[in-house]
């Protein structure tokens, strides 16, 4: 795979016209939708690199990562006369990194594409590491390649057009990346005001994050081995996020990421000594920053049945990837059921 | 890309169950179509390497090469219990390798998958070099991805249930891996009786012809530079399949690029003087074996506008890989209108 160039600039025009001139092609081509045309494409809409681009708007939401959102888009790439050597550009969150990753991957068997994330989860997340897709028959990111993007512009230009949620949301994505590099980026992290601290220095953690997540990717980069380091905190997460469904009660991925974290780390103290004024630096931080998700002991079984559906886990057992220390990581953990119903008694003295 | 696995064997079910046994998998499934599963499968349904595994039955024909029947075969992929360890076998012609390469490199990011080609155009042509695909919005295989499967399996094991013009069909794609390679290989092919030689020898003819072009593929995987060469033939021959389709008289895609080999060959005399004993060797040889394909100098113009069109022209010049010998290859070469209409003027001499 050819080295990815990740750019960190918030002179995005500057960075399109600069990744441009090392490509040879015909046309460029913008994928966004309709909140980020709205709101972000304003602020690079006048310069040169971008005008006269055409634009496919598709339509915002997780709900709209399908197959036919993807065929509207392979339609009007035709229309726009895309050829194998045209350039896709994806702005937006991580449901246009992945849907015009996809299109362009699959399109005349594969355009190549640059991302520019316009949310702090998309930029640490979705926009980094190759994995495309769309949703497919009620089954999250079943269609899809693993195909990096020939560059990805990383900023914090658009983040003051974001809801406090979503740069809360991406920041506990970083909280895992710090967890699993080095114990004093970690520290910078908790440091941080998310929400007011100074935007040059969030890009700086940012930056940081990225190369953390771009160097697991690079060493792993078709999820058989180290990239699962990525998992850390997402099996309880994801449970959360599931049960928060099934109660009609959604909650952000990031928010559910937090409490997962908290979870798994407790699960690396019982199992590998994870050390405990660690576990419970985080648990304060996750608390003040994203509360608590409630949970009694009457949710267990859906939360374990939930994690034992996970796609990580095989044949039922329940598999996380966890911690010994900052940076330790133990990949592949088969947990007990009774260790997890431990974790979430200790999850819920912690933060509830 | 790992080395893909070829083998040459008549002995189908052994195959299957030294690649399986190499593969560290949970599950293997088949997908077919409604002919093959009529009158190929049979042949190697009883084996324990085939028996209890399940099959996925498309709709035969180049008109279902589409993402309607690819979801389909992704519905089937769920119901089946697919995981990313999963294997496909894709036994059958050119669609159903096309078509399943596609469904198995998408579904969940990337299922490994077997080609078991059934037909001679699928064996030396679709099943071998990672092209896959579907047709859409009208045009041939316009969504697709460049993937390897990690196995072919080469046979002759099935061609006594195709009919004549499928053998000659896939004949011609070997006729021009001759004149990509070697003089002696081509002089083999033009000895040998398509339809009445013997089996061993033609799967002998046939392992040569798909080293040839999984060579070439290897040099060049994504068709930047030397994979243009298995052009050959196909700028004209492409312009005569659609001249077919508009006169409504389809002729079979391998008749086609046995005239355009005709076609090419004269211009490949004219410009680089290639040498004229051969050209009229192979003359003499398509005449005999797939006669003429009849125009007059009122359809130049329809077929220069073609060839205009074809995929590998840019910016409306024409474009063509041609031979100075056989084995020297001249790749991407503009060829004027005035060349064009003297080489058709040539050709209906030589076949007419």
């Amino acid at each position: 795979m050819e080295h990815q160039q990740i750019i960190f600039s918030n002179a995005i025009p500057e960075a399109i016209e600069s990744i441009l001139k090392e490509l040879d092609f015909n046309k460029a081509v913008i994928i966004t939708d309709v909140n980020t045309h709205q709101f972000a494409f304003p602020k690079i809409a006048d310069s040169p690199a971008v005008k006269g681009v055409p634009c496919i708007i598709i339509k915002s939401g997780d709900t709209y990562k399908t197959m036919e959102t993807a065929t509207t888009v392979w339609k009007q790439l035709e229309v726009a006369g895309a050829t194998r050597r045209t350039v896709v550009i994806n702005l937006g969150g991580g449901v246009v990194t992945d849907l015009g990753g996809f299109a362009a991957s699959v399109f005349k068997r594969g355009l190549r594409f640059i991302n520019i994330p316009t949310t702090l989860l998309g930029a640490v997340d979705a926009a980094i590491g190759g994995k495309t897709g769309v949703n497919f028959n009620g089954l999250k990111n079943e269609i899809g390649v693993f195909n990096e993007a020939c560059a990805v512009v990383v900023s914090t230009l658009f983040f003051d057009t974001l809801p406090p949620t979503e740069l809360k949301s991406g920041y506990a994505e970083m909280l895992k990346h710090g967890l699993l590099s080095d114990r004093q980026y970690f520290a910078d992290l908790l440091n941080h005001d998310i929400l007011d601290g100074d935007r040059e220095h969030l890009l700086g953690l940012l930056k940081r994050s990225v190369i953390i997540k771009r160097d697991i990717v690079a060493a792993d980069p078709h999820e058989q081995g180290l990239r699962r380091a990525l998992n850390l905190g997402h099996t309880a997460g994801h449970a959360f996020e599931s049960l928060a469904m099934k109660r009609m009660e959604p909650v952000p991925h990031g928010y559910a990421v937090a409490w997962g974290l908290v979870v798994e780390l407790i699960l690396s103290h019982m199992i590998y000594k994870f050390p405990s004024d660690i576990l419970h630096t985080v648990a304060d931080f996750v608390r003040d920053n994203y509360g608590t998700f409630p949970i009694t002991c009457d949710d267990y079984d859906t939360l374990l049945a939930l994690m034992r559906h996970d796609k990580k886990s095989l044949g039922g057992e329940i598999n996380c990837s966890l911690l010994a220390d900052v940076g330790d990581i133990k990949l592949g953990t088969i947990v007990s059921s009774d260790d997890i119903k431990a974790s979430l008694d200790i999850y819920r003295d912690l933060l509830q």
